[in-house]
């Protein structure tokens, strides 16, 4: 009795698909049932994008608690004897303080010093990793790298599959669910637990800033039942089914990779200078490139702009920027903020025209819009991701 | 004046967008006003799948000439000092006879001896090739080999988009428009040429087996202009647009990535052991894992099937295959041949199970259908991939 069902567990653990090269995450099923009405393929993944509208999406993530199939942030997991090491070739952050039980945002860069990907890496032992990726085949990267170098390391993608529970009452919920330990997990901080026999790691992580956790869902079988535990719980809480959040990341000054970050941008360029450790030992891959670039100084900047005209509808374009009548950069994202008010943008421009207060125009086809310069982000959260720390 | 109109022409160039991640081929106005009806994910952009029906896009291919956007091929070009020694490691196949004008399938794996792509290689000069890749990054493969292995290469996607002209009467039609020599045109060598200014690649190259050429047009902007010359001078010949034709590719032999290859199948299980040269000096990524294989002996096989049983209709399911009652391996790839008026089939089976005339029993979930090894190709095309030669 005991085999055959635990056979027929296996079986049902076999991925059901539309397309052999777009995989359904376990909670694919789920997001169906829930009613989301549309997808984006994202590391050949369906990545759910809308549910209600996007509007009601943003005011239940940032008013109580919304869950996300994040399943299409693939785990990178590194271990072997050179893992470590390894990983400190990927990035330019020095991973010396890393801990165990820790999250350390890694930009990687690749021999130009752009960037390749921006995961969250988990250190779950002193040598094995799990890199959360953005999208991009960041398996290849590294075993590609892997095997250039000949190190003793074994890359692969485990059975692993974020959810994301991201709102101020996900403290609340997940105490609910776990107890009251969840509340004091230290931001960017993990720990295995499980739920009905359910494993996972919960970790003090998502792409929000309105507070929340990532649960690493260790098999995949068990993602529906998973989901559902969350969302009878989350009733008192007023839960929604809920996706990352195009507005939200913006006001809290969150990037996205192929957007406002690039391999054809660099950690300088963006803000992340402060990951970059040019002084370690460590001889890690653009560590040259970006010595050079440092030395010499960056000619253009992300910065945030607030752009004053009507309230911009959703958008994909990558609009040119002028200052004095010249082309100096282009908008990367931009979106109207319903709680600020205000049209919200990144804009990559040239380094002249990045200071604070700076006026510049935005060619938004039919009109050329005032906008300037202002500090990001645009809106401060640390009360709420950091709320009970 | 001069000025002006180039930089318009910069500008058209741009790509529009659905999403910041999946990109629009510089044919994909012209698939749009042909009529296409449903487009998947492939290299982070969208791939044509039908037009009229499958049908209708099977016979066009098989008896006249049908022009497919197959800018998703995208070609990740090698270039600098170290490119020849470059991709010597990156594939088992042994390139010394690998000749300019040439083109090269180079299966690609891993230090596993996994297949991570299956590429058509152009060597345009000693040291500059293009990798005509599958669905798969393997611009980020090559990137980070190259950084682990400090080499002295150049690794970049340049502007360079496929179009495929497929079928029987591509000679002909492809003959009026360049002249007589596109006949003689050597089966898998190139040539670089220009209709009406606009400068591609004609290689006698393409995912069918019905004869035909590739074309890599050199510059995006061009895109609509180079569709519709070629849809004007196809009329006599009856073109269609068409796409890669999943009946057609299985009749003809042609295997697929992600189906019945992935980085856990090794040249040998899947009829490409002729491509892997472990004699050679050159100690390509895997060749230790492959002189293992090698001499242990393949445990299962890629093999064609005849399911005998009622036309199958589309599908994606990996069916279990049985022999003796047990599971022995599972289909890759199955569909109804309306020309062979037979169900033929890729299967990844046990070695044992894999002599022509074994009968199988495949389960398709409602029944178990029996099933026979069979030669492959289960079509053979030669005389029409090399008519002329």
């Amino acid at each position: 009795m005991t085999e055959k069902s635990s056979k027929s567990k296996k079986q049902g653990k076999k991925p059901r698909l539309y397309s052999y090269r777009i995989r359904q995450s376990p909670y694919y099923d789920a997001t169906q049932r829930y009613g989301c009405k549309s997808y984006t393929p994202y590391n050949n993944m369906y990545l759910p994008l809308v549910y209600k509208d996007l509007l009601s999406d943003y005011w239940s993530l940032k008013n109580d608690v919304t869950l996300w199939d994040v399943g299409c942030e693939r785990q990178v997991e590194i271990t072997g004897p050179d893992a470590f090491k390894f990983l400190q070739q990927l990035t330019p952050r020095n991973l010396t303080k890393f801990k165990i039980g820790q999250c350390y945002y890694v930009p990687l860069t690749n021999a130009h010093g752009g960037i390749v990907n921006d995961p969250v890496a988990l250190r779950l032992e002193k040598n094995k990793f799990w890199l959360s990726v953005a999208d991009r085949e960041i398996l290849l990267w590294a075993k590609g790298l892997a095997a250039g170098l000949k190190m003793q390391v074994s890359i692969q993608e485990p059975d692993v599959s974020p959810l994301a529970v991201q709102g101020p009452k996900s403290f609340d919920l997940m105490a609910d669910l776990l107890g009251d330990w969840v509340r004091t997990l230290k931001y960017f901080w993990f720990k295995e637990t499980e739920l009905n026999g359910i494993p996972f790691i919960l970790a003090r992580t998502g792409w929000s800033k309105q507070g929340g956790y990532e649960l690493f869902l260790q098999d995949g079988q068990y993602g529906d039942q998973l989901w559902e535990i969350i969302m009878g719980a989350g009733k008192p809480y007023n839960i929604q089914p809920g996706t990352p959040c195009w507005i939200e990341r913006i006001e809290s000054g969150l990037l996205n990779y192929w957007e406002d970050v690039t391999d054809s941008t660099n950690p300088y360029e963006v803000g992340m200078g402060r990951f970059v450790d040019l002084d370690q030992d460590v001889d890690f891959v653009g560590k040259e490139a970006l010595k050079k670039i440092n030395a010499e100084g960056i000619k253009r900047k992300l910065v945030g702009l607030e752009i004053h005209t009507e309230p911009l509808t959703q958008t994909a374009e990558f609009w040119v920027v002028e200052c004095n009548h010249q082309p100096v950069g282009m908008i990367t994202s931009a979106v109207y903020s319903p709680d600020l008010k205000k049209n919200i943008a990144y804009a990559m421009v040239s380094i002249e025209c990045s200071d604070l207060g700076t006026d510049l125009k935005v060619d938004l086809g039919e009109v050329k819009a005032d906008a300037t310069v202002v500090p990001l982000p645009f809106v401060d959260n640390r009360d709420k991701y950091l709320a009970g720390l």
